[in-house]
C-alpha cells in the first residue's frame, strides 16, 4: 500500500496523525529555507511542507529537486496551516514531510496541467493521458460514470435487464456508413460493426425479454461533422406490450431521475409538442424552450403589399427579439451579415423596431404602414422595446435560417442558461423524409418504425404526410433521445421496406431474419435510444462532447495519441484475404 | 398499456380483481366445454380459464383457435383455482377470461419452448429469439444482468470509475489475432478491434484516474476452441499506487461480494498458491480445490528398481483415487484406455490397489514390493480402499495428463459440486513462456507485466525462471481472472520488449505512445481482468458459456441467425479501397 490517505481526504480533525500520501507534484514553491509542494491525485490537492528547522537536509534538498508532475510518496505529520486556504477542502492542514520517495520522474509536460491550460487541442489530444490529469477532463469522466450508474440503477429497479448484443454483425443497406471487419475464418466475408443494436433489441422483445437496455458503443463511418465521433455511446432501450404513452412516461421518469440525482433539479411533467408545431413555432425539431422567441408566420400580414421579396416567398416568418430595439444600426447590420453567411444562407433580413411608445420603424417602411406593422407585432408577440426580425423564402430553408438566428440571438442575450433544464417531447414525426437529391423517400427514424394507426393507406398517395409513432426527447435545444413504436408484423414491415425501395430479394437478404421472427409470435414493442455522450455533456452544462470521452478521435477519425488508423503489413492483409485497391 | 399485471404477479390476495394480462400461449388444454391456457411472459406463467357456462361462445371459440406462442391480451377476473399448483407462484389462482385479443399469431415453432426442448443446437441458434423464450436461456441472461449490476455497484462504492476506452484502435504485434477495420476516411489504413483495453487502462492510470473499471467487449480472431467466442466480455480493472497484495485484497473482496449476493455463499479468505506449487500438486495452473487428490511426485520411490518405463521418465507422479479399490478390473482398464486417448496422450498407466487390510496389489508387482508400495501410498496420501494411479514421462506432459485424469475422476466421483465454491489465488507466475515451436520466449501474461523485484537481471541468464508480479484468480478449476503489476518506467519496458524480440523500431512503432507516457510521471499501477462470460456461467453452476450470451456465434465464428459474416458488394469494397485476394 503506497498511501494511507488520498490527497483530497485530510482535514483539521486529522491533525497530529502520521500519514502517507502518493501523487503528482502540481507545483512547488522554494523559499530557500522552506519548500511547499502541492501534491495532487484524483481526489484533490494536499499541501506538503518541508523546512530547514524540521526537515532533514537530505529530504529538503530532494524536495527542491522535484519537478512538475513528478510522482512521489511522502510520509509526514498532519499539521495546522498557518495561512488557511478555504477554497479547497484540505486547505486547513498541511503535511510536514519526514520521508520522501520519488516514485517516478517526469519530463516537463508539453502543456500546463491546470484548469486553464496553455495547450491547444492538437497537443492535448496527442498527450491525452496528461490532458486527463486536468480537472475539467477528469471531472467530466467522473461525472459520466455517475450518470451511467444512475441510469443503470434506475432502469434495473424498473425491471429492465441490460443485455449485451453482438458487435460483429452483418452489413445493412445503409452499409455505406458501416465499418466492416474481414473475417479470417470465413474467407471473403465481412462482419459489420453496428450503427445501433436496433434489430437485436427487437429480437430480444420477440424473445420475450420484455424490458431491455444497454449502454453500448455504436459505430458510423461518415464524414465527421463538428463534434461527432465515429464511435459513440447509446443508452439503448426497448419495451414490450407498450404504446407510445408508456415509453414517454418511462423515459421521462428516467430523465427526471437524472436531473434530480445529478443536477438537483426537480422538473414537472415534460411538455409535449407535435413535430409540425415544433417546425412551425421554432423552425426546428429540437427547440430550445428555455426561452420564448417563437416564430410568427407572417404570410397573411406581409404578402398583401407590393414588396416582391415577400410576395414571391413561400413563407414569411419573424421573431421578436426581447429588448432588441436597443440594438444600434451597426448591431443590426451585423445580424444581417450573420444570416447572410454561407452557413446560414439567407438572402437578407427585414427588421422592424418596436419603439417604447408602441410605434414602429421598419426597414421596409416604403411598403408597410403602422397598421401592417402592428399586425407583425401581434403575430410575433413583439412588445415595445423589441426588434422584429423577418426572413422569407422556401419554407424549409427559411425555417432553418430563422431557427439558427433565434439560437444565435438567445446565446448573445444569455437566454441559454446552462443551469436551467427544459426537457420537451417532440411527437408525431413524419414516417418518411424526402431525399431532395434522389427524389426518393427514406425512413426518417428507421425502417422499423410503425406508422400511426390508419395511416398505412396514405403511403401510396401522400407519403410525405404519413405520421409515425416516433418521438424525440429534446433537452435545451439538443436531441438527447429518439425512438418509436416498432412494426411487429411481417406484412406491414414488407410494405414499409417496399416503399423504401427494397426489392423483395433485398428485403429478404437484409431483414429476412427479422421478418421470420415476426411470424413466431412477435409482441407489440417500442423503444428509445439516448445519445450518452451528448446527454452527459448537456447535464454538465456543456455543449461539446469531447471532454466526456476518455480517448476521442479527431475530425478525421484519427486517434492522434496512438496514431490510428495505420497501414497493415502485407502479411496481415494476405491472411485476411484482402488487398489494397487505391 | 397492454396489461395491468405481469404473468408472474397474481396471488390469492388478488382474487376478485379484474386484470389485464398479455403474453404468449405456452400451452392450452381443450376439454370441449372448458379451455385452459397457460399464458407466459418473462415473469412467469398464469393459467387462464374459459368455460361454456361463464365465457361467451365467441370468446371460447377464439380460445380454442389459439396456437402455441400466439401473443394474446386478455381481461378477466382473478379466481381461486380448484386444483392448486404449488410448484409455481401463481398456482393458487387462475383468470376467468371475459375479453380476448389476439395481438399476433405464430407459426408452429421449430422446436418446443420448454426447459428441455426437442431442438438441437443448430436450430436453436438459427431461431435464437425463440430459444431465448426458454427459461434456461432467459434466466441465464437475467442472472448475467444481476451479476454485472453487483459488480458495478461494488466497484463504484470502492471509488472505481467506469471509463469507456475506444473500440477502434491500432493493430498490435499479436496482430495475427486482431480483427481489423478499414478506414474509409484514411485510405489504405486500418483500425483494429481491441483484444483488451490493456494499454488504454494503463494510460488512464498515467492520467491519474486512480481506479478504473469497465465491463467491455474484447475481440480475438482465432480458431475457436470449444466454448470460445470471437467477441467476449471482460470486467477490466486497474488501480494506481498499489502492490500485488492490494489488488488481491480488492478483487477478493469483489468476488466474495458476488458469491454472497448472488449465491448466498460466505467464503473466508481465499487461499493462495504459488504457480510452481499448483503445477507440482495439481499439474495445472488453475486447480479445482473443491476436492483433494493432490499429486504425489514419486521419482524417489519409483525409480530405484528395474522398471525401465519409470527409470527413463523425467517425472513419475501419482494420485490416490478415494474408494478406487472398489473399481473392477474392467473399470480400471477403461481408465487406462481413457488416458491413452489421443486427446490425453499417455502411453500407459500403472495402478496400485490399496486393500482394506492395508496390503497393496499393483500392476507392477514384478518390480515393486509391499515396502515400495507403502511409500507410494505415503507420497500420494492413499488410504485403505483407495486406488493409486501413476503416470510417467516428460514433466510438462505428464502433469497435464494426470491433471486431466484427476478432473475426469472427480467428475465421475461427483466431487465437482456445482453449488460449492472454492476460489484460489495462484501467484508468482513465470514472466516468460517458451514457445516450443519457435524456441522463443514470449510474455506469459503480456509484455507490460513487471518482473518480481530483483529478477530483471535473470532475464539474460535464466529467462524461464524469472517470476512475475502476476496472478490468476481460479474458481472451481476455471481461471476467472488474471492480472499483474505493470511496468511503469520506460527503461524496464524497453528491456522487456527487447527480450520479447522487438527491435527498437518495432517497439517504438507499436508502443511508443505508452513508453512516451511513462516519461511524464507514470505511477506504479496494476490490475486484473475477469472473463465475464465464464464467471457468470460458473457462478450459475454451469460449465458452458453460450446460454449466458444473448446472441453467441458458432465454432466457425458465424451468427447463423443473421447469417454473418457475409460477402460485401463490389461498390462497398471499392469505397473502402480494398479488394478480395483469395
Amino acid at each position: 500500500m503506497y498511501r494511507s490517505h488520498s490527497c483530497g481526504e485530510l482535514r483539521e480533525s486529522d491533525i497530529n496523525k502520521t500519514v502517507t500520501l502518493a501523487g503528482w507534484v502540481q507545483k512547488s514553491r522554494d523559499k530557500g529555507f522552506m519548500v511547499w509542494v502541492d501534491l495532487r491525485d484524483r481526489y484533490g490537492v494536499t499541501q506538503l511542507i518541508f523546512d530547514e528547522e524540521r526537515t532533514s537536509t537530505e529530504i529538503i534538498e530532494k524536495a527542491k529537486s522535484l519537478g512538475r508532475e513528478f510522482v512521489i510518496q511522502v510520509t509526514g505529520e498532519v499539521i495546522e496551516r498557518v495561512s488557511k486556504n478555504d477554497k479547497i477542502p484540505t486547505g486547513g492542514i498541511e503535511v510536514l514531510v519526514s520521508e520522501l520517495t520519488i516514485l517516478n520522474e517526469s519530463k516537463l509536460p508539453p502543456f500546463t496541467i491546470e484548469n486553464d491550460t496553455d495547450g491547444g487541442e492538437d497537443i492535448r489530444m496527442k498527450y491525452r493521458y496528461l490532458d486527463i490529469r486536468r480537472n475539467p477532463v477528469k471531472d467530466s469522466l467522473v461525472f459520466r460514470h455517475k450518470v451511467t450508474m444512475e441510469v443503470r440503477k434506475y432502469l434495473s429497479e424498473k425491471s429492465f435487464i441490460e443485455i449485451e448484443t453482438p458487435y460483429l454483425i452483418k452489413s445493412t443497406p445503409e452499409g455505406a456508413r458501416d465499418f466492416v471487419v474481414p473475417s479470417r475464418m470465413n474467407e471473403g466475408q465481412f462482419y459489420a460493426l453496428p450503427q445501433s443494436p436496433q434489430t437485436f433489441k427487437q429480437l430480444l422483445m420477440v424473445g420475450g425479454m420484455d424490458k431491455y437496455f444497454q449502454i453500448v458503443k455504436c459505430f458510423r463511418d461518415e464524414d465527421l461533422r463538428a463534434d461527432r465521433q465515429p464511435e459513440f455511446t447509446q443508452i439503448d432501450c426497448e419495451m414490450t406490450f407498450v404504446e407510445q404513452e408508456d415509453i414517454l412516461n418511462t423515459f421521462e421518469g428516467l430523465t427526471r431521475h437524472l436531473l434530480k440525482e445529478i443536477n438537483g433539479v426537480e422538473v414537472d411533467k415534460f411538455p409535449r409538442m407535435l413535430y409540425d408545431d415544433a417546425m412551425r413555432l421554432y423552425g426546428n425539431d429540437k427547440p430550445d424552450i428555455r426561452f420564448g422567441m417563437q416564430f410568427g408566420e407572417m404570410n397573411e400580414v406581409a404578402k398583401h403589399k407590393d414588396f416582391n421579396v415577400f410576395n414571391q416567398a413561400e413563407l414569411v416568418v419573424g421573431i421578436a427579439v426581447p429588448g432588441g430595439n436597443a440594438y444600434t444600426r451597426k448591431q443590426i447590420d451585423n445580424l444581417i451579415k450573420w444570416v447572410k453567411r454561407p452557413q446560414i444562407g439567407a438572402l437578407g433580413m427585414v427588421y422592424c423596431r418596436v419603439n417604447e411608445d408602441g410605434s414602429f420603424k421598419s426597414s421596409v417602411d416604403k411598403f408597410y404602414d403602422q397598421d401592417d406593422l402592428t399586425k407583425w407585432a401581434e403575430v410575433t408577440g413583439a412588445k415595445p422595446g423589441d426588434l422584429i426580425c423577418v426572413l422569407s423564402g422556401e419554407t424549409n430553408k427559411v425555417r432553418a435560417q430563422l431557427s439558427a438566428l433565434r439560437m444565435h440571438l438567445a446565446e448573445e442575450l444569455g437566454l441559454r442558461k446552462p443551469d436551467e433544464f427544459a426537457p420537451l417531447w417532440v411527437v408525431d414525426f413524419p414516417l418518411l423524409e424526402l431525399d431532395e437529391e434522389t427524389g426518393h423517400y427514406h425512413a426518417m427514424h428507421h425502417p422499423f418504425t410503425s406508422p400511426k394507426p390508419g395511416q398505412l393507406e396514405l403511403l401510396d398517395s401522400k407519403p410525405g404526410e404519413v405520421k409515425a409513432n416516433a418521438y424525440d426527447l429534446v433537452l435545451n435545444g439538443n436531441e438527447i433521445g429518439g425512438g418509436s413504436i416498432r412494426i411487429h408484423d411481417k406484412e406491414t414491415q414488407q410494405i414499409m421496406l417496399k416503399h423504401l425501395g427494397f426489392s423483395d430479394e433485398e428485403a429478404k437478404a437484409q431483414f429476412g431474419f427479422l421478418m421470420d421472427a415476426f411470424e413466431y409470435g412477435a409482441p407489440p414493442h417500442g423503444g428509445i435510444a439516448f445519445g450518452l455522450d451528448r446527454l452527459v455533456a448537456i447535464l454538465a452544462g456543456q455543449e461539446t462532447i469531447r471532454d466526456f470521452i476518455a480517448f476521442p478521435k479527431n475530425n478525421s477519425g484519427r486517434d492522434v495519441m496512438i496514431d490510428a488508423p495505420a497501414p497493415l503489413d502485407e502479411e496481415q492483409l494476405k491472411e485476411l484475404n484482402i488487398k489494397l485497391d487505391m
